[in-house]
């Protein structure tokens, strides 16, 4: 049999470049401020490559260079000691989601805490650059009122509506993305050229999965899947704490899992999909309701048909998350949105038609949990990205490097 | 709103020290033989810390000195240069696969490239110690006969028939780790002690799934879906040339996607389950035959029963199929098995259904691909563990170095 060679990946030295300089900071979030030797035990690196890189985040301000009196015994006799430290106040990512009725930004630094969050409630209407520069202003007051620091920063994470890949904004032009809604583009490039940083955008249904799982309800679980029931109904699957995407960034997208064979055509191609069986406007038309208060009143009051059409959804919404769970494996169901806001009512058949359908194993080891991080999940999820993905984007720090064209980010992303 | 940190991954610290080798042995893959300081240069370690990792690769057999001439216009002055290359007869990896009728094994070495494979007939009874015996015996046969020397091995990965984790074998005593099928287990402790490396186990439909996404079927997709249709249905998942588990080590596992509401009770615990409706037995129940070979015959001549019989498990395999791509969103779907390979009869109503029940998006993106490495797919999944997952569990060279615990291993690997 011939030798046969497992495929190389493209990015390897791209990589491996990253690699040492996230060394330093890994070493410097581990043991906190270090002496350039130290870090360089640590690390393995050479003197020359250690040198070069302490520089460069020295001079992006992410690091700071301190002189330190020679701790308890040693104290009485020392010269000052040289030790390095991340610098708390400043910047290294931020992520932004834009949802439909609000804009949210949140701050971490190098050390990947969330230093600083806020938002505003307005309508997500007007031009790609009407938005980006409205998301710019938010994070510039924030930064300021909370005295951070931008001028180090390595990336920014966009959440938008919609569905689509992921896209890598970056300082130059993008070129063409296909698959990419026009709008999500046009938002990350202008973010990027204003902040002259590499800009990653999603959807941000996928981003607020994301966030759960790493700061919200399926924290520490490692695998979760997240459904948000709402006028649509989307979904996001997290694998080993990063999104998992699949080959056209739609894996997750539960609400179109088919629960009904003889079912209509969806807008999405399929037919019987549980977006035409759970969303919001399905209940309301099963239940021959206007409007969503009307539907939780007739919930309320014991009405019958309301209370059909409920139990109905949620036995499909069940069924779906059976056939996911049976695919994906998860240790966490997150849910969001009003559907899975009305608690047990809807929560209770829906988990009994879940556990019917799924093998014991599976079904064992996953745990229902409600969302926990509201309307802050999808810019945290959206930071995360950054942390996670910017490395195969650009490599650290990007200020003033040729912008990473779309085809790149992406396919290493996509594996497409 | 306080600082919130991301969680730490323990394993960090084993990873950065793999790392190191594992950057070494790429560079010398990727450049071919290079001179020490070339290997520093492409890698940014110290002097200290390249010499220290070269030499535990040279005494291990894995890495050569050679002293080349110096090439070209500098030829006639030179005094000779030492470099470094990777021993292409020295097997890094085995895979193995114990499968229900035939034992294979598969050999790698440093440059992932498989350097010999073999196989033998032979039904999978007797201990766990006689399997492993004869598996071992196998092994070193074909060492023999194709001169590879198994001094400098890595890893071993097997597969064997039967659900449950992964498994992290050692050269030390396992431990109890809930969930792994005891005589798995058995085996994978008697090949490590014999060859006093540390062993990888897992399914082997698993396996094969990762052995054509590596090697086969799915070779270049990235993301794909393998469904073995057999006297049982099973199947596995490859998310970005990875094997994905998920929380139980389930994920993949199609053929307990349920596709009938009213359906029975199935083994697993589930109701309507795939595999109650499109497995050999399942097939030859509702066709009324008693063999496989009448069964074809039957279909063979065009008898309807038979061919209904076939039409019904075929749509309920791209219904499954349909709700398993909708979540995990694969390139391709690796069809195997002695169902998928009675061709378009069988596929082509498969197919419909699927694209029926499946967004457009995800429809086109999907293509459907016969397995294509046969009996060859678990032993070079087994051998894709090894260079996938021993990092994470011992850091390589492990020859002589105290055993991982299983806990280790396998709470990195399935994120428990």
């Amino acid at each position: 049999m011939g030798a046969m060679a497992v495929d190389k990946n493209p990015t390897v030295l791209r990589q491996l470049r990253y690699g040492n300089m996230e060394r330093v900071l890994e070493v410097l979030r581990r043991k906190g401020p270090s002496s350039r030797a130290d870090v360089a035990t640590a690390t393995g690196l050479s003197r020359t490559t250690l040198s070069g890189i302490v520089g460069r985040l020295l001079a992006d301000n992410v690091l700071l260079e301190e002189s330190a009196p020679l701790d308890g015994a040693r104290a009485g006799r020392g010269r000052p000691v040289h030790r390095l430290t991340l610098n708390p106040s400043s910047a290294q990512a931020v992520g932004i989601e834009m949802g439909r009725e609000r804009l949210r930004v949140a701050i971490a630094n190098a050390a990947h805490e969330v230093t600083a969050s806020g938002g505003v409630h307005r309508p997500n209407r007007g031009s790609a650059r009407e938005q980006a520069d409205c998301a710019l202003a938010l994070l510039r007051d924030l930064a300021e009122r909370e005295g951070i620091d931008l001028a180090g920063l390595s990336g920014v994470g966009i959440g938008t509506p919609g569905p689509g890949e992921t896209t890598g904004g970056g300082t130059g032009p993008l070129g063409d993305a296909p698959g990419v809604p026009r709008h999500r583009q046009s938002v990350a490039d202008r973010v990027a050229a204003s902040l002259d940083v590499p800009v990653l955008a999603d959807n941000n249904t996928r981003l607020a999965a994301l966030g759960e799982a790493i700061w919200g309800a399926a924290r520490g679980a490692g695998d979760a899947l997240h459904v948000t029931l709402s006028y649509g109904v989307g979904g996001g699957l997290v694998a080993q704490g990063r999104l998992f995407r699949g080959a056209q960034g739609a894996a997750g997208e539960i609400g179109h899992i088919s629960v009904d064979p003889e079912g209509a055509r969806c807008w999405c191609g399929g037919h019987g999909c549980l977006e035409q069986a759970a969303s919001v406007p399905a209940l309301l038309r099963a239940a021959g309701r206007r409007s969503w208060s009307r539907f939780t009143e007739a919930l309320a009051a014991g009405e019958e048909r309301a209370c059909a059409a409920l139990e109905r959804a949620a036995c499909a919404v069940g069924r779906a998350l059976a056939a996911a769970c049976s695919t994906a494996n998860p240790q966490r169901v997150v849910l969001g949105g009003e559907i899975a806001e009305l608690g047990p009512l809807f929560l209770d058949p829906a988990e009994a038609a879940f556990r019917r359908y799924t093998a014991a194993r599976v079904s064992r080891g996953v745990r229902f949990v409600p969302a926990a991080l509201a309307d802050r999940a999808g810019a945290l999820g959206a930071l995360a990205l950054v942390f996670h993905e910017s490395p195969l984007l650009a490599g650290y720090p990007t200020r003033g490097a040729a912008a990473p064209g779309v085809a790149d980010g992406a396919s290493a992303v996509a594996a497409s």
